[in-house]
């Protein structure tokens, strides 16, 4: 068994990381409603002013606000509706002094018309209203294109899509989108040791019930990708490397978990020419990485933080995704110290602007994942944080 | 046209929807690869320790501790190797004093051994190992149920599954697991005004395209739901009475946009028997609910406020989910003023620790949602928030 000669620092790794990956070129249009959380491929200019018209942000009277200006209560100004636009309709009737149009909230201002006056502030007398007091030109108006004007940009490529975006898209006309194909991500599980289903018999005599599959593709999932699960595989360097070359061919990345140490059975670092292997990461030392595939670590904290710290960047270079991640910022509850020359991961949770580190250690420690929503990082240069220091949370 | 007599404020109203509603009972027993972001039906005990076995958390040599404690650099204790476990595989061999069985991370600890000496802490000569250094007992090994004991709760009824927790469920074993039926949600859109598909010509006549029912399933489906949608309406009382009883007979929630405020064509709050309809909330005000009905605003600013104050909490109750909502602190980069008696929903961009609010104001302006990622609320009793000072931002 080898050691490695050299950890890479945390961020010159990933840097040669992105440096290798460059964004998918392929895209796909796709109705709306199907586009729920996906990645914009390009920006979205806007074809039309919205609304596209002067309408009414009120039920009420389309007036001339001048009309209106000398009103009061003792002394209210009449004015004479000549004309009533129904929902979805329109008005050809001129607004001119002294005539008003009757319409409700959405409808397009008359010609002439400056205002809105709201039905409650008009007493109605058979075809004309007297007004109590004046409005100002422009009120209870929304205005064509204030919401978007033509030609502005109203998204841009690499945004995650939101109800809200999706809404405005919509509204812009839009029946589809243009999205970045899912990349397609290969999953490898490698180790002897593991089962894929529960026997109490060879769980009591060594085995260990494999977990980092459904935890990948899970991951895989939420960060924009396609997980594609190729199996289980025994520590037998011909059939791992098989799968590896296989998944290689299918995938835009892989993940191989179980081989990146330098045990005895840790096979799967040969087959994969590594632009780095062991980084300054902790958990997760052990990972590598090569021709678009990740060999990580077979311990599921170690694979999370590798995930986290690494592939989860891979992905979003590979569809060019902005704001993938929700930082906030919190004061620690504790002291967490950390080793010079480590790249620490804690895990921690974050509630109302404190961040609780969990205390459980070990890479095998799963239930310090599920006791978590979110982690902290320590840079090579720090020996750690004090209680009451602000750190930033990543949430998960 | 009629005002609302009374603005129920915006807490009341929403103790009497979630006194309105119960948990739907039914769930589903899916398997673990489908579980993402579904909400957990039932609290989870562990039936198994993990690990169920003490295992050696490193590759190296099962010892007894004791045997080690004399080891010096210029006095090693000598060993002999008596057995070698490969992955997956154990060894039946007792480690009685003096010897020692090799094995590999993940193995299950041999009887008689205490503790594991790493690999390269040992020099090998034959079947003799030279032991340069004392281990404690327990050292480097992975004691059986440190990560979950048996009949632990693991996961507790409510929770939302992430990766990490679908993981540890297969690592306990589970193939599947019982969550919630997710709520069916039919949404109804009316207006005359509104149009589905781009048509320059009708935009140009006062029409309006359709945005809210993108937005709705969007949302409907982030918080757990499943989206139904029953088309746009006219203002036709018949059509639109009949749909609402349709979608009242398939569903759990029903949302109806543009029928709540008192105009003559707002037809949606006849048809249903509502507990309160009016609140405090701003912008939204009209919102009315009964009948597990919600009679929503026509512009979509509101009825995503409306969504976020009230629908939202609904669709948690239904499903019983816990920590729905992602609530961080901020300090606001501006002054933001309200008044008296309204409960403000106020759009911020949250980014590092900091909410500015978003100016754009309108009910209409959909370009203010996408310039936001996350709202605070002023409650009725408050004249707003200063410069500066510290709010509670909920994410979205």
């Amino acid at each position: 068994m080898r050691e490695f000669k050299k950890l890479t620092p945390y961020k010159e790794a990933l840097s040669l990381l992105l440096n290798d990956l460059g964004e998918i070129p392929e895209t796909e249009e796709i109705p709306l409603d199907e586009a729920l959380w996906r990645v914009l491929a390009e920006d979205i200019v806007s074809p039309i002013d919205l609304p596209p018209f002067s309408r009414a942000a009120v039920d009420g009277y389309a007036v001339r606000a001048e009309d209106t200006f000398p009103a009061r209560e003792y002394n209210p100004v009449e004015i004479r509706v000549v004309d009533e636009i129904i929902a979805g309709e329109e008005s050809n009737t001129e607004v001119t002094p002294g005539t008003a149009v009757k319409l409700l909230t959405g409808a397009k201002i008359p010609e002439g018309a400056n205002a809105v006056l709201m039905h409650e502030m008009a007493e109605r007398d058979g075809d004309v209203i007297r007004v109590l007091r004046p409005v100002a030109p422009g009120q209870n108006v929304a205005m064509k294109g204030e919401d978007v004007r033509k030609g502005e940009v109203v998204l841009r490529k690499g945004h995650i899509l939101r109800p809200q975006d999706i809404s405005i898209l919509k509204a812009l006309g839009f029946r589809t989108v243009k999205v970045k194909r899912k990349p397609r991500v290969g999953i490898i599980v490698t180790g002897s040791e593991l089962i894929e289903e529960f026997d109490e018999e060879a769980l009591m005599h060594g085995k260990i019930l494999e977990s980092n599959s459904v935890m990948l593709k899970g991951l895989v999932e939420q960060y924009f990708g396609e997980p594609r699960f190729y199996g289980v595989f025994p520590d037998d360097e011909g059939e791992i490397g098989k799968a590896i070359e296989k998944a290689q061919e299918e995938n835009d990345l892989v993940l191989v978990t179980g081989g990146s140490a330098f045990g005895d059975m840790d096979f799967a670092h040969r087959f994969v020419k590594l632009l780095f292997h062991g980084t300054t990461i902790r958990p997760g030392r052990p990972i590598g990485y090569g021709e678009r595939t990740f060999v990580m670590s077979g311990y599921p904290v170690a694979v999370f933080a590798q995930f986290h710290l690494y592939v989860k960047h891979a992905l979003a270079k590979l569809v060019g995704a902005r704001n993938y991640e929700v930082k906030v910022r919190a004061r620690l509850t504790e002291r967490v110290p950390s080793q010079l020359g480590r790249y620490e991961f804690v895990k921690v949770w974050y509630e109302n602007g404190k961040a609780k580190p969990i205390k459980k250690k070990g890479s095998g420690i799963i239930s310090s994942l599920v006791e978590s929503n979110g982690y902290i990082t320590i840079p090579e240069d720090s020996e750690g944080y004090l209680e009451g220091e602000e750190v930033e949370v990543v949430l998960y």
